[in-house]
């Protein structure tokens, strides 16, 4: 049986483009013992990928040339040689990006479709939603009353950020880059504020007019001179989780500015750079919670989802020019 | 009785000279009911005090022109209106810079003059000594066979840091700017290597041959290049306390850099500013264990005594050409 791939054609040299990636032509490979053949469903495209596509030291290591790129991907068994997976279940991993994928079922985590849609296992209810549970929670600890900026923020991890500092009783300042998602997230989700980094003349003046008790968490998805602007503001004791530094992936050179250093000296402030997978262990608290949050309603979610195996490309790219509200999905088959 | 002061006499731009300062007879106060007068023995002076002469936001207040400076002193109790302090006690306390201080006696505490040499209230168990007990423990956590680093080696927080870190088991690098300097680390205070910042030709090898198995902790005194250099050899998990930033006190601009955020990603390393005050409630914990290990040997200190009150600002300038080997101390009267 023919199957398709995407490999990574060559590594960027600053944005990629769509000769970043190459498709091919393959064959299905039957499921071995222990091994099960998925149909992919759905893909996850991640703006953490853009890092794995240079050959360099990093907090995962990097895609190879020539092999397929790999990611979330939420696929239903075609075949399977192992007992607690069946023909027709779901399941959610880290996946090649291919049309049919031939995998251990170790690797593998099952999904109950009864309890929200399967492509949440690659937002609300996968790494994304971790990524802000962990890092807000265990790094950012908001306080009621206090004020929290997430930058990114109708991304897939910056508006479950919101949403959780809003349960917990924070002001919630968000940034983000059009007026259909400061929409969104004021209207849907709650948030206090949102500042259009797009669009504003000034953004350290509309900072400090949506954050007048200044800054006490800022989780941090952007990098840049958008960050250099909320530093200005932060609190005695502010917490920085930093996620992700979108603005900065694609840059050829060094990334430079101010130096963040004496703010957090003045401040008595905590930076500190986490990946979800440091949380691995707690994982299962994790689901639980935002699991519950999400039935419950207190946790909304929005997935951008394009339709076609052969705009995975495209709809990588888009990540970095901001055009997803929430979690970008490629939907490859019903 | 005459009396002598040292006035803030203008806020510096850049770095401060001798006109920054200015001397102006007074007459001594006689104390009020529970007053003390002291008559200054030795006077501290210290980088942060550079931060305290302008006119910003900072983590402790400025310094206000026309008015006397002000920080560590220990001093001779001359007369009393207290019945817990005797003519002829020593006492320490953030005090203005006079040859005569009249102050309540509630902001001083006694010093026992039989545990160590009253100058150390000032130094390794003072101020300084505390610094790096908190700084290095609470965020640094170093732990065996980790690799720790330290700039500013040589000055009074620095040098207790890495006695503290080999009493941990760590492996400690030291960056300091003389061959004395460097000689009394390793030789005196058993550090495990020191690189001369000043006459390196290329910092990151030096700190690559020092440190094979990269960096865990930096305790981090003096910002700029240097930390540049060590953030590139940052591993997992690294720990950053941020005590100081002394190349930087005396900059006019923006302190301008690679941003140190993508190396914290990429690391899930954690950065934490932080003062002495931070940890205040702890302060008898901190005083208990130096003291131990300042009596034990296992702590040694340096003192740089320069005499005369006439000499505090060329004590204090010689702080930012790092002249000093240890703690930076005037010798105000017998």
């Amino acid at each position: 049986m023919k199957n398709e791939q995407i490999l990574l054609a060559e590594r960027p040299k600053g944005m990629p483009t769509t000769d970043t990636f190459k498709y091919e032509e393959t064959e299905v490979k039957a499921p071995k013992e222990g091994e099960v053949l998925l149909q992919t469903l759905y893909l996850s495209v991640d703006p953490y990928m853009r890092s794995r596509m240079n050959d360099a030291k990093s907090y995962v290591p990097p895609f190879q040339v020539n092999e397929p790129l790999n990611g979330g991907i939420v696929g239903r068994v075609e075949e399977s040689t192992v007992d607690h997976l069946q023909k027709g279940d779901y399941v959610v991993g880290y996946l090649p990006w291919k049309r049919h994928i031939t995998v251990k079922a170790k690797h593998l985590q099952k999904i109950d479709p009864n309890v929200a849609p399967i492509s949440t296992a690659l937002g609300v209810l996968g790494m994304p939603g971790l990524t802000a549970y962990f890092g807000l929670l265990d790094i950012g600890q908001p306080k009621e009353g206090e004020t929290v900026v997430v930058s990114g923020a109708a991304g897939a991890v910056g508006m479950v950020v919101g949403q959780i500092a809003k349960i917990k009783g924070a002001r919630v300042v968000g940034i983000a880059g059009s007026e259909e998602k400061i929409q969104y997230l004021k209207e849907e989700l709650g948030f206090d504020e949102v500042i259009n980094y797009k669009t504003t003349e000034n953004i350290r003046a509309d900072l400090k007019k949506a954050c007048p008790d200044g800054v006490d968490v800022y989780f941090e998805n952007v990098g840049g001179e958008i960050s250099d602007a909320v530093a200005s503001l932060f609190n005695k004791g502010a917490r920085i989780p930093l996620c992700g530094q979108i603005s900065m992936y694609n840059l050829e050179k060094v990334d430079v500015g101010p130096r963040i250093q004496t703010r957090l000296l003045m401040n008595s402030a905590l930076m500190k750079g986490f990946i979800v997978n440091d949380y691995a262990e707690h994982f299962g608290e994790g689901m639980k919670q935002l699991g519950e949050w999400v039935s419950q309603g207190k946790i909304k979610y929005a997935e951008n989802i394009v339709d076609g195996f052969e705009n995975v490309p495209d709809a990588f790219l888009g990540l970095f020019k901001g055009e997803n509200l929430g979690k970008q999905i490629v939907k490859v088959a019903e």
